[in-house]
């Protein structure tokens, strides 16, 4: 036994570490190959039935179901504040759970001031953070009123949504139009530039859109949002972070369409070109798809799927079909990303956005092994792309019906994050994300992936488990 | 080992076939898991000097720098009467080695008839048929003007063609204009419905595009086919038999020009939809973007290379870099395939057309790892996809470094088929192709994969074999 620890210690180590991350962490510290495998064994019992009875397996599968049944079309656009039910000209709509002005990280405070500035409400971003502080300007959730935006999210009276109907059941769902990357809102950067390219986005990019979609509608062929993005995963992306092939779809499936509705074609040119030259135009119609085919398992008694997860840049937040109204929060976590030149980690942001909706409906992170080559914009390698899709597989309870990945023999995403799977297994979801400027009015400086953070599922169990079992409370 | 020998042919067995292909035949006949490994021993000496003392190795490396420094533009377009050299009104290019109008395939013959009519050379194809066979019409293929054509690869004088200019060497490419999938003229139909697509393709979409093409030249910013194809390899495209993302990227490039050159914003908008509905319009500028690159290859002494693989439905052909004007045929293969409802293998057409010069340049076939979702088209499943491109590593002497696979870790394409590897291994290259109808006048019946036939390899190496040691014969 001697002789064999001694060859054994002799020897270059190769340890295959299950479970705590710390004990990998130890060897890799002393030069040793580590193969670190996330799990820990099962510290949580398995729930079955509520309190009243309901079998939480069936529950989850009428939930997936229902999201796998979704069909969103692209119907229509609006300007927020005419076409957001509920909407004002003082609400000001953010991504992620709640969040108070003095709450707010520096990024969607910037998104907010440039918000109030683009809708004259304050004549420069000074005057906007004293609006802003005022108790004056009411700021909610975008998921709180069907919507969904990237990053800082902001969503005012004045700014133009994509409508997105769920065919199958009927619902709405709503999302802003994609800036393009660097200096824009949705990272928190404001001033002229900015403002210049929204007006631009609303005269112009707008009623454009909005004409060539209600003539696809008139005409019996609105777009299929499900259709282009079972294609697009065929085509490298993943719809969240990589959106070549989505966008590239997208203007293909318009630019007829705008030919034969814009007067104007010197427009339609600016209109195309602003569009081709932003591979992630198509993100925000991959998210008001998610949502809309997320919000009918909203209120099915019994689940513990997830049908939001979102971030505000301070807090992470997720909500549960069978408990649509509650928001489980925890810090916003941090990203591991690749960062533009000139900018480094501690200029990041923690984790923002409600872009984390396709991960909960699928895609996404969820869907990595479709797109290795997003490692060139997120990091890491096309292997860590497929072990990511992999490892999600073992906390959703379906795998989605219409979204396949080629690499995988076709098959279906992993659709349907379990909250007692994450707390059974000990993984958490991973996202892909852009990174903003910790800082209001500077913009984007990175991408990358992170996990969700453990304490708001934590939380979510708990309260599953206490309604399980009340009388052994 | 009796007792040995009894336990093994008592269980079921599970083969690994290397070498003979006969031997898993047999297995599998009766009912075995046969696992073939497509191996010879090396038969062959390794030739590494001509007779004249030329390095075949360094040969190669000069024949595969050429060809990976080769910088394919999108220059222009022109009638090929007007814009190849040499053209004439009675001549017909073909794909693949020469060929008779006797030995002439089908559908190669279906598609001359179709290109005569289209000339009004003859007033219809019983007409076209007599003329084809009367020695008054020449007959030569594509390759032996600079010029490439999918399946029968027919060019006649008022066809248009793309001009791709290899900006590094300046040499020209020219393909024609992809006619979509079905009938056409490509696949071997003809009639009306075959002469109006072409007669809409030479008076509305050519002079469009060609104009679009003139203006991004104008403006200095050509289309880069080179990137192209490279980013299509990153979304799932082989830009062979999938160019879904190619023809996507296309219309992105083309598009803005469209719309500041196209008087009629009509026009422009049948033009965007006739490339919108052919994912495959992207092939034939993937090919010609091939041709140029492979052309100043052309005449390296001593080089191994393939510059040339093409089938004209009856033979199959191959240059090489060092011989480049002889021709090593074979008969044309059987292809492996999936069928359009209606029609069976019994209908199938060998192998035919000049796109395998994207295998020869390092993508198409040789980057089925690249393109998952190809199975869908060609048959086959995805893992089949990587390995098809594992195997060509082996018979490459090099890889692209423009061309990269980001399910192998952004690893290049496999670039340069050595005749003497091939030789060495006995691994033939690999091919994907659609699959036209035997009969003139039909069109597709498919697609599907095949490989290379042996015996132009072997007669090409014999003629190497010769030529190293001219005094052993």
């Amino acid at each position: 036994m001697g002789t064999f620890k001694q060859e054994l210690f002799a020897r270059p180590l190769a340890v295959i570490n299950v479970g705590l991350h710390a004990f990998a962490e130890s060897v890799a510290a002393q030069g040793g190959a580590v193969l670190d495998i996330e799990w820990r064994p099962p510290l949580v019992p398995h729930l079955r039935h509520t309190a009243s009875g309901l079998d939480m397996d069936q529950a989850n599968a009428r939930a997936v179901r229902r999201i796998n049944d979704g069909r969103p079309l692209l119907v229509g656009m609006g300007l927020a504040g005419e076409t957001i039910p509920a909407f004002h000209k003082r609400l000001i709509l953010h991504s992620g759970p709640p969040v108070t002005w003095e709450r707010m990280c520096g990024p969607q405070r910037g998104a907010v001031m440039g918000a109030l500035v683009y809708e004259g409400l304050a004549k420069d971003e000074d005057e906007a953070a004293q609006l802003a502080s005022s108790g004056s300007v009411e700021f909610a959730p975008c998921h709180h009123f069907g919507a969904v935006g990237p990053m800082a999210g902001i969503i005012s009276a004045s700014m133009p949504v994509f409508v997105v109907r769920n065919e199958t059941f009927g619902n709405l769902a709503f999302a802003s139009q994609n800036e393009g990357l660097g200096r824009v809102l949705r990272y928190g950067a404001f001033g002229p530039e900015v403002y210049q390219r929204l007006r631009w986005m609303r005269e112009t990019l707008y009623p454009t859109l909005c004409e060539a979609i209600v003539h696809l509608g008139s005409i019996g062929t609105p777009i299929d949002l499900r259709v282009m993005i079972s294609q697009a995963l065929h085509m490298g992306d993943e719809c969240h972070n990589r959106n070549r092939a989505g966008t590239s779809l997208l203007l293909r499936a318009l630019t007829p369409a705008i030919l034969r509705t814009c007067p104007d074609q010197e427009r339609a040119a600016q209109v195309f070109e602003f569009i081709e030259r932003n591979d992630h135009f198509f993100l925000n119609l991959s998210m008001a798809a998610g949502k809309a085919c997320l919000m009918p398992a909203e209120g099915i008694e019994g689940s513990t799927v997830l049908t939001v997860m979102a971030r505000n840049g301070t807090d992470f937040g997720i909500r549960m079909a069978g408990r649509p109204e509650r928001w489980f929060t925890a810090p916003a976590g941090i990203v591991n990303g690749l960062y533009l030149p000139g900018f480094s980690a501690e200029d990041a942001n923690p984790d923002i956005g409600d872009s984390s909706i396709t991960e909960t409906a699928g895609y996404g992170g969820f869907a990595m092994a479709s797109a290795p080559a997003i490692a060139k914009f997120v990091g890491g390698t096309p292997q860590d792309a497929l072990e990511t899709t992999e490892a999600m597989y073992e906390i959703c309870c379906a795998e989605h019906q219409h979204y396949t990945i080629p690499a995988l023999n076709f098959r279906g995403t992993p659709l349907g994050i379990d909250v007692r799977l994450v707390a059974e297994t000990g993984i958490l979801p991973r996202l892909n994300t852009g990174i903003a400027h910790r800082k209001p009015g500077v913009g984007m400086v990175g991408a990358g992936v992170l996990r969700a953070p453990a304490a708001c599922f934590q939380e979510a169990f708990e309260v599953l488990r206490h309604d399980c079992s009340p009388r052994a409370e």
